[in-house]
This record gives structure tokens, C-alpha cells and sequence, in this order.
């Protein structure tokens, strides 16, 4: 899948905040698996290390308690965001660093910004010079020209400066700052833990302390932490948010609670509403694991067919060596799924998947299965098929790769070689996050009809 | 889990035949991921590569195709056998390779002697040098100094001198020989493919090609290969066998077919066994994934209890800066699993594992749930408590590390903070495996019985 | 010794000019070993590759032809400049790269800002943002602000708003500019090759090419290249000028033609004025290879005493693994100098240097010669004794490190343990450079007066 | 020069052997560039580091004092030696290391067998498997498979076995045995130090740790070192002794003392007896730096013409990234070698050389002296052209590339580009040597006479 996300981190008021910082974001490298890097804040230094790779791998050689120490840090991983691919200079990697008439500033963004051109060419117009080609670079200059005279009113400035998704760290000499734009686009929660606090793009980069108490940084808010006290203030309000639907379909860890509400339970909720909607008669339940796991057994339980694990996924997929791509590509998902024949063969199966993308690789699963001695394969989708590219994320497939907006509904299954195709409609999705009227969610990649169309420009409450 | 395997494959007669090994490999990487090495046979030369960590790491920067051309190689994947663990030096991973008056050898083990101190004196007298600290090197020497005219004779020689487990390819000038020990201990598969023959530890190495059809190696015979032909023979034979039945427990991937038999079927009666032997009243089965979901699941319909993933798993669990091993430990097991507070609060659950080695992980686990607001904890295990290291693995844990070696079974549920504790019988284990008088399987490490205490010689049919 | 210099090379107008510069880079290694960095424009693009080391192994791995493409680039070869030596940032390594509202920019710089702080202070207070410690990066907030209409009139500018030394390399998307401070402290020459323009800090880098015709870019001048013409232009003036003595004694390439005059002919005569000034008995006169080769040389012609290579230097000293610092500064002399027992037992040898900085070099050198056999240890210097340090090298010896500043010259044989000291006046110095009065040449590191102490500012031509 | 050498150290009784070891490696660098290796011996253990490249860059990553502990220790320095050249494997490196019926082994050597294959075939056939390519290795089974109870006697076995030229290092259980074959073709020298031993190729590695006294290993002797005592044996004698002639000409470092004389003085006898044979008129005379230096200056002092540094050699040349090879070789004579046109335009030069072998260099010489503004252009050499491939020096050049092998003398100044050519005689080669009649010293690179043709076989002295 190519959606858009990073996962962000930050840490202040802990001993060996970068430490603290890099084992979240292991715990959010889901969100991102291209680069990492992390800023901490020491003695009037700002030190960072990043590279590409997992976590793991920048950080394999890293002492990071002494490379990187001090009280406060903030932290990076990325997916594939903007800039030609073939970029990979570590310019790209955040958190941007830099010094300014504020002192010391890093930036870590989780966010898209939709006005880039005209935004990067009033600032360089002011004499910025720029580094990189990511969007979110753009924060460095908004904040360093900024004339405000405080860091949580630079930022939140900043944020209303932007178009588009913005879930923003600021790291200054001042503290660690946190701001979420007033759509709420994508998610950012904080907690209290020993005498500080911690910021993360998910939850479950909580638990790996025990930390079971936390909350959503809201639409519009700005969260200031220093080494003693913490604010929240409120910069901009809009009446309607447009919290990521897809980020409780696909993205975000099971385990974690965003936009406030726990993932696994939304997504028990798609597979029984998907039971309700498009059932099927088959003797097994499979799902792709390990993303359709939990909606595959909600499906398999509300229709009382057994569910099994047809589908074996293999864990060691890391940056592999496999070439030509088209051959890694073909190869990769034999290297990744493996159908279980002793157990397939003579049965008619039907797979739960969580969404439809391009296709590619649900063919090659219903291929694998009929391989595999199936007699029947049915695919089910616990979202609408995506129509279109998000808005949001750049390196989403084109539309023309989309498979519902280039085939008929009528020819996907043929197309994917499967029996039967059935899919959750757009209500039935709004009904699993509790959003029956849509006042809450983005459903713009189901639907195309863009997310802020219509709505009024959230109130400012800057001074 | 500490148990000691390793991953070999082999191919011969097809293009590019160390790159084909890799991906196989790949598939058998949960074999093992401390090391891998391949080497191949190209106009009269044999060529290696071979380095720390997995097989990603290791051919990242390898262009196999060109570095290791060739119609015929072998390759392995190692786990943590015998040496010390700080003798990371390059010589001690496999495959071995050298000259000697059949021409180049080189050898890929899997499999661990017993008999390796006399034999290392013995072949030291003869004049041998060795390399490494391995076990497996012996059959270097073996072959070097053996007599015999063919390479067949000269392997199976080599493994009637050897006493122990021994799965073993050897590739020369002639071509690529494998061969199983009279028990039979370890699985080794083959499959005929394009013009040529693969050979992996399991089949699932073979599903990557769409290898249909396979065969195990049988206990004793010895298996030939050239560009034009293929040969099997039986060189030595024992009534009773000893296939590791821990294997089907823990070691193999749920969808290779090894000694015969599906890993997953033998599973799911695993699973069905245990809900005879000790059911549970619960609100939720959870399995600890992903090694005992088929059990799991297993034990959930059987019961009629629901099944659910209240356990997530963290799949990017690499080589960790964390630092020191004490909080890497304490660290690791909440990096890698988490518990989902939102499903599990207020609810009785039973967690269904593959087996119980030192008691550690389960307990930490337990730990886990209860701080996720589960009101009762209940354990069940898929196999009888490990009592004895293997002796055919060196690093196991040593006896006193083992929980049901240390602690009385009443004592172990306290041990492990569960409310109860239940396990599978041997008898339901071999019931599992089709196995019922034990005549075909090893359990010595749920017994501490002496796998071949009392059985006769087997018989030798080299000439 | 730790004279700070830094190597700058560019080309324009030639296929491959990141190639070519890689090899200008290599002949002025000697000017900076500490890290190496090139830009290249191409199709739009500004690329680039740098890294700690020297230029072999910054590029070992970079396949410089088809990553760094392009028919125009600039690089660096970094000494010791300022920055605390622990910040091995990436970021401190030239050149500078960066967008602007003047399109993309890279700079690379061999000099030292005298107003810094104040400078730095102003560009942040307009909005700037730095990334590293390294004044030289003020040159491109310098020319992003500028509002000038062209590349010469920005660069000239920004040269004119720094006090200190500036030998400048800006690659911009309108062509290549070069530009020296009006006092023209550091050395910067160009030349025409084939259908383009080649810029490097000696011309010694122009040899490689067999291009045999080079000019100095003068004192206050500016020469702008692009693919189709190339003018220069004079944008300040000063009457007296301050072009670095020391890098006739000791910096260049003795083969390189700078500041209009070839250094091995300077040095000869150096030498010869020694002889002059401080002749000595001896049987042999040695040399300090390579730095004194040829000032020894000719000393020993001019007195007719044999001169001899009784010091044998090993030219494998890259970065060494010796450790702790103290070891391996004191096993550092003998595994770089050895004295010829053979040769210098029994002899009163008289021993060349260019210059005396600290003295613990030299103090090292008369110990081994005494060891060797010498009866007799005579030491000649072929510049005045350093007595300050240079205010336009921040990394140079602190006063009090200075032998000449902490010791009497009565007591300075003594402290070196050598039988009689004599080093060249200052006006010796001069006369070798055809500068009898001072009027062209810097000799501050001698006398400690400021070198524009009195002089008037340059007049600006900029419109 | 391809002429193949190697350096070899070792060290018993001192503390951190292996760093001692290290430091002289780097002495001895300019005998071996493309590879380095140590084997300490420490607790029971024979511990190794080894790889291709620079002794610093194989060491620069490796904490010697921690990872190779121990109180002996030998190394190695690898130039060119048998093995094909894309044979890259870290198994050809040395210290070769075992374990053996007679404990830990470890062997370094410098030398070629003449007799390897049919040795090979003999050791082959005894059961040995043989790790490399390398004739060296093939001590590891000699000495293995050898009955004899003591390590000298194993080692002056092997060597008597071998035929060719061997000074090789045994490190085992017991301690550390240095030996030298009967004709003593290669240097080996040894020191007391501390309260141990040092053994190295020349003296010039002592001179660091100031180590004055120091002896020739004599041809058919072997030393043994333990922790507690030294014995020196003769175990095989020979009247006449065959040491290289080419050392003294090219390969060892002028300052070292090996087979009893200075290389500086034998090289000031070269520079003086060619001056006798063959003078030239001129107005300087240059040397080819560093090689040359001893000589062209004592051929200048000889003649009373003025010897100048009108060549400049850079000593940045590292692994190069220069590609293809043509244009490496093209510009890599360039980037080493710069002739200084201030000083050479307008003069008669007289370029005095080593050694004439391929002649490639020695033409782009004359070029660069023409291009630089020479008026004539001598060529003067201070040994006899090279018109023979050394038999123990597998990489020299094939006899067809040898200049002298493939043109007449008459024409060879024409094909060099100069105005005339003139060489020293065997004559007085040898009177330079203090060996007027040849007994000591081979000289078959110059006269292609079989250096051992009709000799004696040795008498050896073993039991």
C-alpha cells in the first residue's frame, strides 16, 4: 500500500529523551519504514542522527544515550512523502534542524501541505534558503521569520500559514511544542509520564512504558511543554473535523486509540458490518494478515463460518536484494504469503481484506489460492474500493492505477479473478467510527469529493 | 526459544542456482538469523559469500547473479550452534569450502554431532586442519581424507562416522549429494524443478517456484544429483526412527510439509488435543503470535469459546540498539508484543502457547494482560512442559534455566502469575502426530530419555 | 602543523565536470585531508556528495560520473576550520547547497570571517536559517537576501559585507563565479580548458590536464563563467594587498605558480637567503622531507656542504588506529621520520625546516639524530619563528603554544636540544618573494600587527 | 614495480604483542599494500583480524589491544602474490591460522615456492583441504601432517620440503619459530626487545620502538622463541647464498639493514658507480622521488652537476575511484608526478631511475619533462635493465612486457623519448654490494641465468 503517513515522537522532561524517543518510534515503524532521525536537545546544543532504513538500522551504530543526550527530543519516521524517489540525499530525512533569531530550532511534521508552491515561493522571495525538497521543510522559515513573540504562537502561526494536514513538533531552546491543524487531518496524542511528557503519533508508542492514560491533541490546539509546566491552548476551531477514516481501516496499529476511539474495536465493527452488508457462503475464513486480521475474524464470527490461517505471512521482508523489479515484485509476495494447501485444497475460501488499492496484489492472492486446490475464492473488502488519490499524500498511486476508477464494478471481480466481490459501503464505514452524518471523517479517497470543499475557514485565535 | 536448527538448500541444474538458493533462503530464514552463506560451482571454480545477520543484510550489497554465477549451489542459514558466542569470526559460517583430492568440496549442515570431540581428535591425528569451532567442519576432513571412490560413498561415509542429527548437502565437481542420518532427525525435502533439483529444509522453500510436488529425504538414504541425473539410495536403516517432534511444535513454518506430514494439521489437532485435555472457561482464546495461532485457533472452535487477537505483534523486531541486555530483554518483549487494552478489560482470557521453555516471556505476558484489565489469566500449552535440553542443540538452555526443570508443576501457574495452567500430555502430542506408540518421533526434551538409548545400530549398506 | 587551509576547485563548461573537479580535489589534498565535498548542476538539479576523509575514500564509492553528472561543479577539501572538533556533523562539510528566490545555490569557500558573530547575529535577526558552525555558510544567507539583479553583483556583495579572508566559489544556475577579497589573502587561479573554464586554489591542479596557461583572479576581481562566455570584473580596490606568506614557506605545492610566482623558485630562495643569514659548519645538511626539500637543498648548494636524505619519511600516515593521543603523537614522528644510522653516525649535520611553530616536532627530530650518532645538531629555519596566530585560521596554535612566544630565541636552542639555532628575517622573507617592502604579503604570523591595521577600506565599484 | 614482496612481523614476550605488530606492519607498509593481517595468541585462543587494504584501513575499526590480546603475535602485509587478481577473498589473506594434532597454528610468509603444484598434489592426496589459492598455505599441512616432535624441527622440515624462497613465521601453542631457507632469498631480521623478541623483514620496523642492535635470521637457520628463551639453529647449509639484488635496488626502504648492510650507502655506491659508467652532461640532475633519491643524488654530487627536486611526487595516492583503468594508469602517473616548469624550462636534465621494467613510466617521464620545457631529456639507470621475470615473483611481468625483453638497446632511448640512455653494469651492481663474484646474491632478474642452476643441493642438518 502507498498511503502517505509518518509517525512522529517527542519526549521532554525525561532522562535520555532520545532514548525514549527512538523506542517509540520502533514501536511506529509501521508508519514509516524509508528513514529515521531524531533531534535532542543538550546543554545549548541541538545534536541529531538520521539515515535511512528502520530505526534499527540508523540507530544500530548510535551510542544514542551519549550521541544524543539530554531532556527533551523529538523524532522522525518516514514513508514515502514528497521529492522524486530517487532523491534519497539525507537532506530529505527529518527532523529539519537549523539555527534562527529564535535560537535552535527542529521540526518533525506528520502532514501534507496542499499550498507548497505559492507557501516555498513567498518565503524564498523573503531571502529563505531551503535544503530539501519536502513540504514540511517549509516549517523551518515560516517559524524563523515569524515576529511572534512566543514559540507556541510562531507555531500555531505556522500551522495557519499551511493548507492541507499538519500534526507539527517543534523542539526550541523554549520546549517542546506540539500542534494539530484545525481539520484534525491526521493524529497526535500525549501523555504525562515521570516528570514529563511524551507526544507520538499513536498510543501504542505509550505502552511500551505502561503509560495507559492519554489523549488526543485536538483540531486546532497547540500542546507547550517545559521542562515544568505543560499548556494547551486552543489557536483555531472549525465545527467540522476530517479525521483520517483510512488510518482506522489501514494504517494504525490495532492496538493504538486515535482520533480518541480504539482501532481494533472500529475495525470488529467493519467485519460484522461487512458480514451484514456482503456475506458469503464458503467452509473457511481467510484473512491478509496481518493487516485484514481483525475485520477477517469479526466477518468469519458474525457468519459462523470458521476462520483459519490459509494465508501465512513471512515476517523477514526487509529492504531486500531482488531484482529486476518487476521480478521482486512478482516474487515478493510469494516471499511474503504462502497458502497453506493441506488446508485449502477442495474448500471454497473467502478472503477479508481490508481495502482495494491497485489489485495487484489480490490477484495474485486469489491466483495462489485456486493454486493452492481452492474450489471457490470470494474476496471481501472492508472498505469501499478507493477511488482516488488522497489529496493529502503525494505518493499515492495515480488515479489511473486505482483499480475502481479504471474497471467497472461489474468486471472487478473477473478482473480479479475471484468468484465473488463484496465491499463495505461508505455508511457502513461511518457507522463502525460512531460518524453516522460524516461530520468527523475523511472519506475523501472513497468518494473524491475533497475534504474541505464547502466548509467555512476554521476561526483563528491568535492574538 | 533457544532451540538449535539451521536452514539449508541446495540447487543444481538450473540457471542462476545460487540466486535461487537465496530466495530459499529467505523462505527458511526463521531458521535462522544469526548468519548466511552460499556457496556456488561455476567453471571449475566455487565461490562464496557469507556474512553475520540475515539474508537481506547479507547479499544487500551482493550482486548474486554476477558475484556467484553458476548452475549449481548450496547455501544455509544459521541459528546459534556450537562455539562460543563472542567467536563471531567469519570462518565459523557455513557453507565450508575447500580443495582436496576429489577436488572442491563445500558443505552445508544442519544438524549437530555428539561424538564431535573423539572424532575432531581422530581427524587431527590424521594430520586435518580445521578452521572453526564448528561441529559441522568435520565433514570437510571426512570427506578430504575418505578413500572411497564416489562421492555418494564418500558422504554417507562420512555420516555413519558421525554420531548425532545430520542433514547434509555436500556440493563437489561431480555435483550436489544430500543426506538424512539413519534417525532421521533433522527434515530435509527435494523436488525436481525446470531442468534440474532443489533440496531445502522444509517445502515451503519450494512453494516460492509453485514446486507442487515434494518429497521428504528418508532416514538413511542419500540423494544425488548431477546436471543429468539423480539418484537415491538407502545406505543405512534403523527400524525406529527419531524425527523431532518439536518441529511440528514450534520450529517449522505452519505451511512446509516436513517428515511427511502438514505442520498446520498437525497443529490444529495440537490445539483440539489441549481443549480435551485441559479445557478453560473464558470470554477470549488469545494466541501468542504468531508461533501459536494454529493452535490457538484450534483450541478456541474446539471449546466454543471466542478466538480473538488480543495480542499484537510488532514485525519489525531486528538486530536492537537496545542496550544493556537486561533492559533489552525487559524492553523487547513489549516492543514485540502489546496488549489491547480495548478488547480486554473486564474479561476472563486464556492464552493458548506453543510450549514452555524458561517461563520468561509467559510471564511477562501475563503480566501484560492483567495490566490490560483482564480479571482471570489462564494458560495452555500445545506441548508437555521442556524438561531437558536437547542434546542434539548446543545452545539450548541448560537444565536449571528450564521452569518445569526448576519448579514443581503445582508451583508453576503461581510461578508464572496465571489463575491455571494446562498442557498437553505426551501421549496427545504424539496422538498429533500420527505417531501414537512413539516409534517415529523424538521427545526427548519433554522426557530427558535418551533418544536412541536401546535402539540397535543401524544396519550399513555401504559396500 | 596546523595552519588553516582548505582547497576549492571548479569547472564549467567541460562534460563530466564533477569528474574533473574530483581530480583538482586530489592534487590539493595536501591543503585540507579532513573531509571532501562536491556539487554538480545538471538538468535543473544541484547534486551532491560528501564526506569525512580523504577525496579517495569520500569517493571511493561514488560513481562520480553518473551520480554527480553535469557540465558544471564546485568542491572543497576541508582542513581543521572552525567548529568544535567533535561536531563531525555531515553538515559542516562544503560546499553549501540550497534553494533561494535566486534559484539553487552552492558555495564553497577557502577563508576565515573576522566579523562573524556580528554578521551572523544580522542574517538571523532578517529570518535566516543556518544549518552548521561554519562561518563560510554566511555566504548564502548573503546572496538569498541579496537584491541585486545579477550572480557577479550578489557574490561581490557578499564578499564586500565580510571583513577577513574570501576566496569564493558560487555555482548558481546562471554559471560559475569566482571572487577574492580585495586584500586577495588566499590564492585562487583559473584557466581556459577545453571549451570551458577551470578555477582551483593552485594551479598545480591545472597540470593534470597539461594546461599549461593559468592567471591569478586578482585581488578584489570577480570572474563569472557560464557555458558561452566568461568576463571579469573588478568590484573593489586596494592599493596594498595581503597575500599569504606563509603559503610560499610551507602551504603550497612547491610546483604550484600563486600569487603570480612560482613557489619552488620563492623557496630556493629562501634557502639561499638562509645560508646567507645563518650559515653553519657541518658535514651534512638534512632536510625535513618533503616541506623543507628544497630550502635545504639550495641551503647546502649555497654553503657547498653535502646535502643528503638522512631522514627517510614513510608516506603511509593516513588516519592511524594508535591510541591513546599521547602515544600516538609521540609514535606518530617515528613512524613518519627515521633517521639513517648509517649515514649520520659520527657527522655534524645540520638540519633545514621551513618553520618553527610549537617545536615539538623539531625537538623530536635533534633526539633522533643524537640516537642516530650525530656529534653535532645544527637546526636553520627558513622563515622567521611564528610568534602569533593567524587571525584569519581559528584553529591555529593558541599564543601560548607558540614556542617562539613562551621561550627567549636565547634559550629556544636549548629547548630544542640542538648545538645552534638560526632562522631568516623577515626582510629575508620578503626579499625571496620580491616584495622588499611589504607591500603585497601578510607576515603576521611573524610580527603579530594586524595585517589591515592602518591600511584604508578598499574602494567598492559596485553600482 | 610489480616485483612481489612481502612483509612479515612478529613478537613474543612483550605485552600487546599484536599491537606491536601493527606499528611495524606500518613500517613495513611499502612492501605490501593491498592487504594486512594479524593471528595474536592469548588464553588458549589463536585470535585473527585481516582484510584488503592499507594496515590503517584494516585496523581502523579494530580496538587491537582488546580484540587481539595476548603476548605473540605475527602478522603479514600482502603485495602481489599468486592467486588470480579478482580472487578477492579474505581467505587468501595471511596469517593463515588452524588447529592442528600439534595445537593452534599460525603462519606469515614471505616467499614463493618453485615446487607448488606437485607439492600441492602430494599434500592433497594425504587428506589436507586447502582453505586458499595461495602457495603459502601450503606450510599449514606440512606442518600439520609432519611427525616430528618439536616446532623447529616441523618448520625447518617444511621448509626443506619447499623449494623456492621462504622466510616464514610459525606461531603455535608453544611459541614463535622464525626461519629462512638455505639460499636466503628474502630478508629477515630479529631483536631483542623488552623482555621478548621481535622478528621482521627489515630493520626499519625496530627503529620505531628504537631498537638499535638488531641481526640477520642467516640462510638455513631457525629461530625459536618462547616466553622464556631464544635458540637460534642451523638446519641446513648452502656455500653459496642467493639474497635479492632488487632489494637493495628498489624494494627496501633505504634507512632498513637487511642481509647485513645499509640499503642507503649501497644505493650511494649505485648513484657513484654509475656516475663512472655512465655520465651525462646536463645542467640538473633529478630523481624519480622517492626511489631514485639516494641515487640521482650521489650520481649528481659524482659528477658536480646540481641535483635539483624538479619532480614533485603527491602522497595522496590512495586506492584510487579513477575509471577505466586506461585512464587511471594515463592520469594516475600525472596525479603522482608533477615536474616544476619554473624550474626545468630551458635546461638539459638528467633523470636518474632505479630500474628500467616495463618502461611506461619512464616514458611519460620524458614527456612530462619535454611538455615542462626541457631541452634535452637523459635517462640514466643504477641498475641493469630488468630483462627476466623474477621465478620467485609470480605477478612480475610477463617476459614480453619487459621493455628490455622486447627492444634492443640500441633502439630503447628512442622508445623512451630521450636524448640518450645509459645504465649501470651486473659489475657494478655488484661491486656496490661488496660481492664482487656473485656468491652471495641473486641476480637473475638482469641476466635470466636460473638463480639455483647448478648449485648444490643444500646439506641439511635435521635429525
Amino acid at each position: 500500500m502507498e498511503y502517505v503517513m509518518c509517525g512522529i515522537a517527542g519526549a521532554i522532561g525525561v532522562p535520555d529523551a532520545a532514548y525514549t524517543v527512538s523506542l517509540m518510534l520502533k514501536a511506529l515503524q509501521h508508519r514509516g519504514q524509508e528513514a529515521a532521525g531524531i533531534v535532542s536537545s543538550h546543554d545549548g546544543q541541538f545534536l541529531r542522527r538520521r539515515g535511512w532504513g528502520l530505526v534499527d538500522e540508523v540507530f544500530a551504530h548510535v551510542n544514542i544515550k551519549q550521541e544524543l543526550p539530554g531532556q527533551s527530543a523529538i523524532g522522525h519516521v518516514r514513508y514515502q512523502t514528497a521529492g522524486k524517489s530517487d532523491q534519497k540525499s539525507l537532506q530529505e530525512i527529518q527532523p529539519f534542524r537549523g539555527q534562527s533569531q529564535h535560537g535552535h530550532l527542529a521540526i518533525a511534521v506528520n502532514g501534507n501541505l496542499t499550498n507548497y508552491q505559492p507557501l516555498r515561493d513567498a518565503l524564498l522571495q523573503k531571502g529563505a534558503t531551503l535544503q530539501s525538497h519536502s513540504d514540511s521543510e517549509l516549517f523551518m522559515p515560516l517559524v524563523s521569520l515569524s515576529r511572534r513573540p512566543s514559540s507556541w504562537e510562531r507555531l500555531a502561526e505556522a500551522v495557519l500559514l499551511t493548507e492541507g494536514a499538519s500534526s507539527v513538533l517543534l523542539l526550541d531552546d523554549q520546549g517542546l511544542h506540539a500542534a494539530v491543524d484545525p481539520f484534525g487531518f491526521r493524529p497526535l496524542v500525549w501523555a504525562s509520564y515521570q516528570d514529563g511528557w511524551l507526544f507520538a503519533s499513536e498510543t501504542s508508542a505509550f505502552d511500551i512504558f505502561s503509560v495507559a492514560k492519554s489523549a488526543a491533541i485536538k483540531p486546532g490546539h497547540v500542546v507547550t511543554a517545559t521542562k515544568d509546566l505543560v499548556e494547551e491552548r486552543c489557536f483555531a476551531w472549525s465545527k467540522t473535523t476530517r479525521q483520517c477514516s483510512f488510518c482506522h481501516v489501514y494504517f494504525n496499529r490495532p492496538d493504538s486509540v486515535v482520533f480518541g476511539q480504539s482501532s481494533y474495536l472500529v475495525r470488529e465493527r467493519l467485519g460484522r458490518n461487512l458480514a451484514a452488508e456482503a456475506p458469503a457462503a464458503a467452509d473457511l475464513v481467510l484473512a491478509v494478515p496481518d493487516s485484514s486480521n481483525v475485520m477477517a475474524l469479526a466477518y468469519a464470527q458474525a457468519l459462523g463460518v470458521p476462520f483459519s490461517f490459509g494465508l501465512i505471512r513471512s515476517h523477514y521482508m526487509g529492504r531486500t536484494f531482488i531484482t529486476p523489479k518487476q521480478e521482486a515484485r512478482e516474487l515478493g509476495v510469494r516471499l511474503k504469503l504462502n497458502a497453506v494447501r493441506a488446508l485449502i485444497a477442495g474448500k471454497r475460501v473467502v478472503v477479508v481484506d481490508d481495502s482495494l488499492v491497485r489489485g495487484t496484489t489480490a490477484r495474485r492472492i486469489s491466483q495462489m489460492l485456486r493454486d493452492a486446490g481452492a474450489t471457490e475464492v470470494h474476496m471481501r473488502l472492508a472498505s469501499p474500493p478507493v477511488t482516488h488519490p488522497c489529496r493529502w499524500g503525494i505518493d499515492t498511486p495515480k488515479r489511473q492505477q486505482l483499480l475502481a476508477a479504471r474497471v467497472d464494478s461489474a468486471d472487478m471481480a473477473r478482473h480479479l479473478g475471484v468468484d465473488s466481490l463484496g465491499y463495505l459501503s461508505r455508511a457502513g464505514l461511518l457507522a463502525a467510527m460512531n460518524d453516522p452524518n460524516g461530520e468527523q471523517h475523511c472519506t475523501s479517497c472513497f468518494t473524491g469529493i475533497h475534504p474541505t470543499e464547502g466548509l467555512p475557514k476554521p476561526t483563528s485565535f491568535l492574538p
